[in-house]
């Protein structure tokens, strides 16, 4: 009886995740177009052609859905980091690995990130600082990855770790905003940028 | 007789300019901190203490002071580079310092900087194609130091131009986000910087 009804239970919940997905998917893009503060809830409901008052019934506010976004924005890139620094291989592997890893979620994954990347700002204190840790985790394997690179001599020992790892981020950040705009594969993006930060413009004549 | 209302006028204008700086400033912050539909004209009012109504004889709008924000937040970027475009040196020489004048700015105008970057979308259309224009200028020169480095062989000829300037531009820009946290200098960064896209991270050996 009890497994009957908790059946039911799953049977009736699918058509209600399958539109709290439409719905996320449809903040994703509302906040990554206008910003969290530009956008509001009547604008997710238009896209979706239902209900503003609807919406509630998924969400209990807008910051809810900002959260929600923005965790779905990072999902994954922290546990994704921490395969690749266990995995054998060379530091400049690792390192290649990393920044690939970095921007391949723009694939299906653009609105969330771009709104992670402009709006979490506006994230409630206690959603912040959650992500500000995941922030931290992954400079750290970065870091560490570079450190290592240092020591064994495979970077140049001159190398500033910290400097170097918020510029590489900062750098696969920025192929959020402009990639679309380019007529260009994340692949071929990657294994570009890649080749410029470890082998540099410099020729080596 | 002119002359001497005139000459009253200007007296009288410099307290009024001076005011209107302050209240540039104030909006510079007020939009970096919280964002263009994140901000009131009540929170630049509050920041300098006088009444929302009186920002008005100064502004007909908030847009419009978002408008002079974004103007500053730009103003000498293309002037600059095409000075380094057209001095003497060796594209190396040319590409650190466009590295180097991209980020200097924030010294002194960072809010400036951060609002461009983040809440340019909201300028009204004319503004936005004119800052447009700005930017494809810009990325026009680095694309030409690139070529001429690549061409003269003090470059890889294998480079992208178009990509590496990307990845240069979204490095730099990322610097206003994270330099204030940072405990180093503005000139540490860009020569550090310099150093990771020209030399490379990898060793020599």
């Amino acid at each position: 009886m009890t497994r009957q009804v908790q059946s039911d239970d799953r049977a009736a919940a699918r058509p209600l995740r399958k539109r709290r997905e439409e719905i996320v998917d449809a903040a994703a893009r509302v906040f990554a177009e206008r910003g969290y503060h530009g956008a509001s809830t009547q604008d997710i409901a238009d896209l979706l052609g239902m209900r503003q008052a609807s919406l509630y019934y998924y969400f209990e506010s807008k910051e809810a859905a900002l959260e929600e976004v923005c965790a779905r924005g990072t999902a994954g890139f922290v546990e994704t980091a921490e395969a690749i620094l266990k995995n054998g291989s060379s530091a400049e592997e690792r390192l290649r690995a990393l920044l690939a890893a970095h921007i391949k979620p723009l694939g299906d994954r653009a609105d969330y990130m771009l709104t992670f990347l402009n709006e979490r700002k506006w994230l409630p204190r206690e959603s912040r600082r959650r992500v500000g840790r995941l922030s931290r985790r992954l400079e750290a394997i970065f870091e560490r990855v570079i450190r290592e690179g240092m020591r064994n001599g495979e970077f140049r020992a001159d190398l500033n770790p910290r400097l170097t790892t918020l510029a590489l981020l900062g750098m696969m950040n920025s192929v959020a905003i402009w990639h679309h705009r380019e007529n260009v594969t994340l692949d071929r993006i990657a294994d570009t940028l890649a080749d410029l930060v470890l082998r540099g413009a410099a020729s080596d004549a």
